[in-house]
């Protein structure tokens, strides 16, 4: 269907964007951390954002700017959440929109923000003014990289992608960033997706399409059941491919709809796979199960199992732990009914263990990707949530990242 | 109130009751694996069990015979959970019961049973066999502390409490083994308590207290977030005290629910304190919600965030993950009404971190037992949970325990 993919390209990938990344010295490690996306053509907006009922500053700031419909820029900074910061965080973070709206010649209320780092601590206004300065100089074609590798953590690398597809007679590009690894959980997390296209699409139906699809992409990866007050994403669409606007019903839209769903469900994966300390990708597909719900309900009850996440970073088949998960998520289930495969080799049947070849199911613990199949047995509804296990470096990371 | 307490008497400390603990080579590393406690006086019966769909062949049996209303022995080993062994499991259990019986002349009906330990795979029979035919041999009244060290797997100690209270005009006793460690969450985990007493209360009456306690006891404590399919508090009453009868409603009552309280807290306390790897022992105080579970729902938001419990074994007063936890647990929250305090001292308040003394804030956090405060000012419900921390070695002890 896609007719090229180019990471590298990321969100200037589509015409019209540029972006920047710099050093303003917000982070210790004295690493990027302040990027900047910029259309001079207006976008339409959609955004998703977090449910975590204490909201940091930037989410209440973005909130607004996407209820316009249109936008010109993001900036966003890590090393700082500016997250229950009261007041003075809230009118910092409107403070940042203008001074990037000052930089670009366009008005604060076009500029989202974001912001990702420590909890309860207030963003250095001084060090944001120069970086935003300098990221507006430095903003090119090809500038995703560095804003890519601006916004991340404790990611151990930027995570980007980017294509193209026909639709409407034109060939319409789209690409993203995101930044993950701790506090990813269903309805989001420390999570920043930043998605840009060229596509023609009003900000309604562009919502429209984001909303359901985050259901099935963002919602679905779970890497230590927490939930952050700064989750973000966000879509501009600037129309620069010279395409027809898409209609809802259309055609196009089923398309733009199928390319959305692509880059948010694959930087989902990608968030996933990149959880803090991760050894292991876990793809945790339950099916047979009454509702979409259902099957969500047990497939995260898995996928935030401790002792399921330390026994695949243990490499142990331990599918006692998996049915336990089951057991306890709260779903009508039979265990008579319901069988789990651990890369397609079926572990548990029949209310039993399997009697399975040891050595192929070894073979299957050792790989880093490990798919858990889980039928359930009672209907036609499926989910699939993405994870990882919980390693010593998990620990670690988390028991030393201090305030 | 309690004019006594005798932790090595445990179980046997109540008139009556004899118990034992033998080495019946189930579990692996040789150490005591199978426990044993009777009563020659009929005891009524009381339980509490798992909530897990997937719940194993011990508890399907005893659930039974606390139907019965009487019992007069528990048989437990550990080593091997007997939980998804399906039909041969569940004979397996029985038999387990009928071969108790035998050695100490009741019926099978008569015998509760319990296992801990690995799920998936079947008891070894032969060894059970022999190990109860010793334990039965063996059994005394000094016999509770080798039972409590007969159940246990993965606590680094085994729990025991015993005391005696003065009621209606006898000194009636009560006493107490436990195992927790892993699994340990909301509805209980894979979680043996085992309570005597000589007081005189029916079966129904001490029912009715048993799953009113358990809601503030058993059910407010958490490990890891998982549920496991074996747990089993029973409480067995043969009323040798010689007292009379306790009625609903009497001062009696009162004072039989109050022991049964103290004792199923302190137990259950016990098991937080001795999480997998913890090196905290966590209280976490939820007050000024609208209802109860409002209440717990916060306290159990952040007991199991795995973020916070790493900042915990970090000895980090990483405020902003309390508050982070408390804003995604779903109950409705005003940041700036609510107040933490970390040792009795505030640390966030007003929609901000509190202005707190590092050093003393420091002090707190290197203590073993820290209290959390979380004052939600919504209304005048509170509720209480025990947890631990997420240190190196949980990953390790569960990455490393094999199936």
């Amino acid at each position: 269907m896609f007719s090229e993919k180019n990471a590298a390209a990321g969100v200037t990938f589509p015409r019209g964007f540029q972006a920047a990344g710099v050093k303003a010295g917000i982070k210790k490690s004295g690493n990027l951390d302040l990027a900047l996306i910029y259309t001079e053509k207006t976008a339409n907006v959609a955004g998703v954002f977090t449910q975590n009922a204490v909201a940091a500053a930037p989410v209440i700031v973005s909130r607004e700017v996407v209820r316009t419909g249109t936008a010109h820029a993001i900036v966003a900074n890590a090393g700082c959440a500016n997250a229950c910061t009261g007041e003075v965080g809230l009118a910092n973070a409107r403070k940042m929109a203008a001074l990037a709206a000052a930089e670009l010649g366009c008005e604060a209320g076009d500029v989202l923000v974001g912001s990702t780092g420590i909890i309860g601590v207030n963003l250095p206004m001084d060090k944001l003014a120069a970086g935003i300065k300098a990221a507006a100089a430095e903003l090119s074609e090809d500038g995703s990289k560095n804003a890519g590798n601006a916004i991340i953590t404790t990611d151990t690398y930027s995570k980007a992608c980017s294509f193209a597809v026909e639709m409407g007679g034109k060939s319409v590009r789209f690409g993203a960033i995101a930044k993950g690894s701790g506090m990813i959980q269903p309805n989001m997390a420390t999570m920043l997706c930043y998605i840009t296209t060229d596509a023609n699409i009003s900000s309604s139906l562009m919502q429209k399409a984001l909303s359901e699809i985050a259901e099935v992409s963002f919602n679905m990866i779970s890497v230590d059941g927490d939930m952050s007050t700064n989750d973000t994403v966000l879509v501009l669409a600037n129309g620069a491919s010279g395409m027809a606007e898409i209609k809802a019903g259309s055609p196009e839209y089923a398309q733009f709809y199928a390319a959305l769903k692509e880059i948010c469900q694959e930087m989902s994966k990608r968030i996933a796979a990149d959880g803090e300390g991760a050894t292991k990708f876990l793809t945790i597909n339950v099916s047979g199960t009454r509702t979409f719900e259902d099957a969500k309900t047990i497939a995260m009850s898995i996928a935030k199992s401790p002792l399921v996440k330390t026994a695949f970073f243990g490499q142990d088949p331990n599918w006692g732990r998996v049915i336990c998960a089951v057991g306890y998520a709260g779903v009508p289930m039979v265990p008579e009914k319901t069988v789990i495969r651990f890369g397609g080799i079926p572990v548990y049947a029949n209310g039993l263990g399997a009697d399975f070849d040891l050595n192929e199911i070894q073979k299957v613990m050792e790989e880093h990707d490990i798919v858990v199949d889980v039928e359930m047995g009672m209907g036609d509804a499926s989910a699939t949530v993405w994870s990882c296990d919980f390693s010593y470096e998990y620990v670690k990371i988390n028991g030393e990242y201090h305030t």
